[in-house]
């Protein structure tokens, strides 16, 4: 049993030797994982921008279902910003681990506007998906702004 | 207002000539997406799995959660296996496309056997949760054999 699991865990991508507490192995899995989520979320969002756009049909169980992945996803990928991880693939800039308390209440504010997006899309209601989208991406912008290199 | 949308489009990293069908404007798009919603996913069963190794210890509310994550995550790969996307950066063998029924059925499985495991996140036990996770695991495993290159 103890050796299927191994071989289980091995398939999932994971090393035999964790600490109980660490998330990630390695420095590059963190940062492997943030951008992975980060990729998702922004597929997911902008499906609900493609409709909020008008290059899509707007369908409310659709922004609905987006809106609830993106909820979901919404937090993952700051729990990747740990420590030794500002070097490798990534564009993080140093503000991230230099500035961090700014860069927390980028977050913050991302996912207060978020939840928000997440409440309009239970509306069913197109202007107020509209209305609640903007805010979210300018909370994306600003966060890329200061802390993500071009 | 349009202009303000499709700035914040192009931060989603979407591009403004989508067909209203189409979830990915290219087909790197998709593989990207189904390799970032993979690694993410696999993190996630990681954490659980980490449990039922007893690399971490039991907290059966982690696991619930993971296996929320896990659950909300597990389709959505899948949905990037489209039409084109054979080549390129992608491990995905051509069986994906040419057995596409036994690799929907695989799939399938595996969809099955995770919500057995969500089920069982949710009572607690870690004895439950562990006879749950194998079939998960074994389901991971019989798809990468068959439908992805080493």
């Amino acid at each position: 049993m103890k050796k299927m699991m191994l071989a289980v865990a091995a398939v999932a991508g994971l090393t035999s030797a964790l600490p109980a507490a660490a998330q990630f192995a390695k420095p590059e899995d963190a940062i492997k994982y943030r951008k992975a989520s980060f990729t998702v979320m922004a597929a997911h969002f902008g499906r609900i921008g493609a409709m909020v756009n008008g290059r899509a049909p707007f369908d409310p169980k659709v922004v609905q279902e987006n809106a609830d992945l993106v909820a979901a996803l919404a937090r993952l990928p700051f729990t990747g910003f740990v420590e030794g991880t500002d070097k490798g693939e990534t564009k993080a800039k140093p503000e991230v681990w230099s500035e961090n308390d700014k860069f927390k209440a980028a977050t913050s504010k991302m996912l207060d506007e978020m939840a928000k997006l997440n409440a309009a899309a239970k509306s069913g209601n197109l202007d107020t998906v509209k209305a609640a989208f903007g805010p979210v991406g300018q909370s994306c912008k600003a966060c890329h702004d200061n802390f993500r290199k071009d």
